[in-house]
């Protein structure tokens, strides 16, 4: 390796093997999201500093947003996450706009945090909200996109599970226990950091923010009590109905589940892979505030993201990506034999592509066997010869790759022959 | 309009309907790309600002690229353009990729430029790239390629056409007039000015780079001379190929074709509108210094790339722009009758999703009018209810949208029904 320019640290290069990951994530959440009738959209990726001030939660954006002035002094930011845009777009266009608004989008975000396994400061996010309705049955949706997603992806209930709870719920309990509601934000991240801290520490976090000992005993039952649901008509209806979705099984209740954004109100979830080996794969929830918040009237709203990094990791650990990633998406290479011929190679790689077939040919004159050599090496299935043995006798020569298999067949015969060698009909 | 944040200058909001057309744009890039074998690759959208320098042209890295230190202190780069990241990759790799190499890519760029008709600071480009080969046939490819683009899009050899040339030829023509060598970067820069300057500040600026009287009377020849690509034999070559390809009509020779940036080195060229109304569609040509010049081996090159604003208001103008684009993906909107039997119709919406109808239920009770319009509204083909009195009889209403027409039918048949309505057979 000669090239002395690095990459930027915490940035990915794509080459087509990653590329075809990057995609297939892409192209199953639109899969999914259109086929519970969202619609795509997206933001700009610059965003005024402004727009996640007070709004994100203190941590991302003073610490984790990358903010620079552009030349002509403004303060720019590139998006840490998507949500503030969604509010600020929506409360440009609140009256024209179609409510219920089901939208999804899928691009980059930036966080300056330090590179590791699951993390980069440049990543890709799948966005769904549902905007408008404030019901058990659009958290169920929201909630049923997401297991429909790990579905189509390829994984099991036994393999992921997306954890429900619901922050109007803790509230009333928190209430319940004699927790100021001042303190209620404190306590969240509290919840939140749950699992991240020792329970030494956790438990000193929790008197340092303020809770007495009672509270703190409450607390932690709480946070163990798997019927607490049951007190939520809004989660056993919204449990009911994604029952009704046949999605049951990649779904269960967790009280410890709360977000550690600011801006959730409700309802909020995320999906673990269930030997808790990654990170949370996906998380979202009720934010039925955000839009006023940056100028609209109030609205509310449901949604959840999704990173490519941990998703990619999952579905590596479980084999649940497809095989042929990063072959050539044509299945036919056509030969260059000499230059008498040339001209007849690219007439016939164009009657392909008209055909329906993707048809590369080879770009230069050259030996057949580096040709050939090259055919298999990026996994084309076809390897089209018309040499002038052939071009006399109005044939082709075809070589099947997978089966290793070459015939020459009359040039009227190609198309219905590859088709054949295509389908795998016979 | 109550919002007070503003977006940043020179970026935009895709709503649905304007992220249609750039999916539209994508789409069709992906479709012709692979058609042709290209596999796609993307770069990191942040770069160090060193791979610009020296490589890209002194204007677009000094003027118009965003540039900023990070958190650390490193000197980042939003990219200007996609072509140093690609010749950064290959380099990195160079030794184990496989040659010849087709890769695509669609993604941002950023420029900090005066926002104007067909020109925003942050927007999407297309970029083609063979690499390995140095041969007509590699160019006559990457010609073709944007060719067919053209013609996927719907737009016709009337309405645009793409302007080829090649700098090779018009160096030797230069060392013909006696133009010393170490002039020609100046005077490709000149030839490129030609349409940009009143022919008074032309001559003028030919004049102070140093050419003579004599020079710029047969440079000024020379760009009219629509006969001059019979002295290449690369040209000859490349149009013959094209002509194979039947892409023969969106192309022709135009001696005044030589691209802005300083990297190219043999053919180039350009999309334009006849009528001259736009700016260039696209531009490309072969580059077979650049992978040295970021440090790897010297490695031949052809591409080109195509922004997504100019060639959006050709298709605009020329309305090749598809018709149904900003609709709801899904056709079927299942109608929340009352709480008795809302688990009735999540059930319906996910076993119709399950036969491979998009389907979206709506996600609140509330009046069926209201659902009615709703679903007008957002372009539902298909709305479906399934009150009590359905449900007792084991049935389901189907109003058809388009023609007004309601039945109601068993719900055995629905899925069948509902593919005849769709698909339109009877």
């Amino acid at each position: 390796m000669k090239s002395t320019i690095q990459s930027v640290k915490g940035t990915r290069d794509y080459y087509p093997e990653a590329m075809a990951v990057r995609n297939f994530l892409y192209a199953t959440a639109r899969k999914v999201s259109e086929s519970f009738g969202y619609q795509e959209w997206d933001a700009p990726f610059l965003e005024p500093l402004e727009l996640y001030a007070a709004k994100s939660g203190e941590e991302l954006v003073k610490e984790q947003a990358f903010v620079f002035p552009d030349r002509g002094g403004d303060l720019i930011t590139l998006r840490p996450e998507l949500t503030p845009s969604l509010a600020r777009m929506i409360a440009q266009r609140q009256k024209q706009l179609v409510y219920p608004l089901r939208w999804w989008s899928w691009g980059p975000c930036w966080r300056y945090e330090r590179p590791q396994k699951g993390r980069t400061r440049e990543f890709f996010q799948w966005n769904v909200d549902l905007i408008g309705v404030d019901s058990p049955q659009a958290d169920a949706e929201m909630v049923a996109v997401a297991a429909s997603f790990l579905q189509q992806a390829g994984l099991q209930p036994d393999q992921v599970r997306i954890l429900v709870n619901n922050r109007a719920l803790l509230a009333s309990e928190l209430a319940r226990m004699e927790v100021p509601e001042e303190l209620s934000k404190s306590v969240f991240r509290l919840i939140d950091r749950r699992d991240k801290l020792s329970n030494e520490n956790w438990e000193a976090y929790a008197f340092e923010i303020g809770l007495n000992a009672a509270q703190l005993q409450g607390l932690k039952n709480l946070l163990e009590d798997q019927e607490l649901w049951r007190k939520s008509p809004s989660l056993v209806d919204c449990f009911e109905l994604i029952d009704a979705l046949d999605l049951k099984d990649y779904v269960r209740f967790a009280p410890h589940i709360v977000r550690g954004l600011d801006y959730y109100t409700g309802t909020v979830f995320e999906a673990w892979d269930n030997d808790g080996e990654f990170r949370a794969i996906l998380g979202g929830g009720r934010y039925d505030n955000l839009v006023a918040a940056v100028g609209g009237d109030l609205l509310p709203a449901v949604g959840f993201a999704m990173g490519d990094l941990v998703i990619s990791l999952v579905l590596k650990k479980f084999h649940a990506l497809p095989s042929d990633i990063g072959a050539s998406p044509a299945s036919i290479l056509v030969t260059a034999f000499d230059e008498s011929t040339l001209h007849r190679s690219f007439e016939l790689a164009a009657s392909l592509r008209r055909a329906g077939f993707s048809t590369a040919v080879y770009p230069q004159i050259t030996k057949l066997a580096t040709q050939f050599k090259y055919g298999d090496r990026m996994g084309f299935r076809i390897i089209l010869v018309m040499g002038p043995t052939e071009l006399a006798q109005g044939q082709v020569t075809v070589k099947d790759l997978r089966f290793g298999e070459q015939q020459t067949i009359p040039q009227a015969e190609l198309v219905e022959h590859l088709r054949r060698l295509l389908t795998g009909e016979n």
